[in-house]
């Protein structure tokens, strides 16, 4: 089994409470790709990165196993950049800059070797390079999974809804699903988003953790109660990682499994935010991972 | 093992999205001693009413179990009276109408057959009474829960204080944890409360679910998500109510049974919000209870 993971791999700039940093590596693809390598993906990736992205990160990918032939570098273009400031709550943000550069006009190519995959994670991008990327595996892989979010309800609805139609799981947060659905109750929401295309959605609620939905089933994971959110950039990403990395090591996709892939994500988003970017996520070892899912585990048990 | 129960048995009249009410029985001490019914527990009440107030509903409460001779009747005065309005979010509320009326000089009576109780709830009331039961008890209950709110924080935080540093459960929202400690981050925030005395404390989220804390240990409880809440009047008394239920019924205040206790306070919560006032709470089955619990186990259940 194999598994690609789409998404962009970039710089970020972040200023929080914490600190300040300088353009450091970032991007959805590089946080969904250090996730799944826990899960031993060796994950193949899908981007596109401009002349000045250093080598080395390059090779820390490879490093955790990734296969990095889909990435595309454009010499003579510049990589994408981001940059944000958190609020002292840590729940929101402004963007002080966003320089698309290569990811402009991103045209994803699939290396012969990735054709085939069972799982495809879609990193939050463009609807139309989502789909377009579908559009070029030979096969539909068994489970596609796709992270978005509100920008493109904004800009390109229409495009998002054509993409949201051909996924099974979406992953969004609270925010978006009461925009894509128009209904406030997040139960209401889960019913009209799954109507639109995907089986299975999980709505993330930052702190308060994620919910996913099935049909008439419902699960709800807790976030992992912290003294302190040091960089929230990532989060996102890296639990969609640990989602899908759990679910392609396991090759299980029943909701039973699902749920676990949840708790998964929710662990791998655990160590995302107590560094600034990909700091933390970059040296865990299994214990500390096992040792995470164990405070899950006492987190949420009960005797009834 | 006996139960006392403290708080306001009163009128409410409530206005939602959903519709409106006349005036209707409400109050903490109702919703508390409602809860606490379903676990077996005959609880004593202290409270007060006026002469306004309906032999009916003490009938009512009666026919729960509920012994109420320690519920005064001033009959020359009027039933403490709430009236409130929730926006559409059902998560934020303007209160419109505040008589205090018999309240305002409630002088708690205990009668001789409440002393030696082993487990003591106290509903939010001011400080100042809910303090005054404590002392008025001939022997130190082996459990005391105190559930209060912001309104007291801000005009009588010393009494407060006080009367925190005497209890063993302290149960509050999130902004008032917040308030309470000057600590944004709930695990900060809950350190710092459980300083100022309550070996336990409970943060309730709303539609979040709830935290429970003790020393290094914390225990994350989900809310039902639900299609709609159609009035969240009294869930939170009832979540102290199951809450404290659970504990007097099984004689275990281990942290281990506080987190069953917790779901049982969220199962019992989750009724109160389904129905205007107590119609919902009134009327239920042990098949109720136990369907729901059962729908807490599935939402949180997962293999590791």
């Amino acid at each position: 089994m194999s598994l690609i993971t789409v998404g962009s791999v970039a710089f970020d700039a972040i200023e929080s409470p914490y600190g300040k940093t300088d353009k450091i590596i970032g991007g959805a693809g590089t946080y969904i790709t250090l996730a799944t390598s826990y899960f031993g993906a060796n994950p193949k990736v899908v981007s596109v990165v401009g002349g000045d992205f250093p080598n080395v990160a390059l090779e820390m990918l490879k490093n955790h196993g990734a296969d990095v032939e889909g990435i595309q570098i454009k010499a003579d273009e510049k990589t994408f950049f981001w940059s944000g400031k958190y609020h002292n709550d840590m729940n929101s943000r402004d963007t002080l800059v966003t320089e698309l550069n290569v990811l402009e006009k991103f045209d994803p190519i699939i290396p012969r070797n990735y054709q085939d995959a069972d799982f495809l994670m879609l990193g939050n991008l463009a609807p139309t390079v989502q789909r377009t990327v579908i559009e070029r595996l030979s096969q539909r892989p068994k489970l596609i999974v796709m992270d978005t979010m509100n920008f493109w309800m904004d800009i390109m609805l229409d495009e998002l809804l054509k993409t949201i139609a051909l996924v099974d799981v979406l992953v969004i947060n609270d925010e978006e699903a009461r925009q894509l659905s128009g209904e406030y109750s997040l139960v209401r929401a889960a019913k009209k988003v799954m109507a639109m295309g995907p089986k299975f959605l999980i709505i993330k609620k930052g702190e308060h953790g994620a919910l996913l939905f099935h049909k008439d089933q419902i699960f709800s994971a807790p976030a992992l109660p912290l003294e302190e959110v040091f960089d929230p950039t990532g989060a996102g990403d890296t639990f969609a990682g640990g989602f899908i990395g759990h679910l392609h090591k396991t090759g299980d996709i029943s909701f039973e499994n699902m749920k676990t892939a949840v708790i998964m994500g929710s662990v791998m988003a655990s160590f995302t935010v107590e560094k600034f970017g990909t700091d933390r996520l970059q040296y865990l070892s299994q214990e500390d991972i096992d040792n995470r899912v164990e405070k899950f585990v006492q987190l949420t048990k009960f005797s009834s």
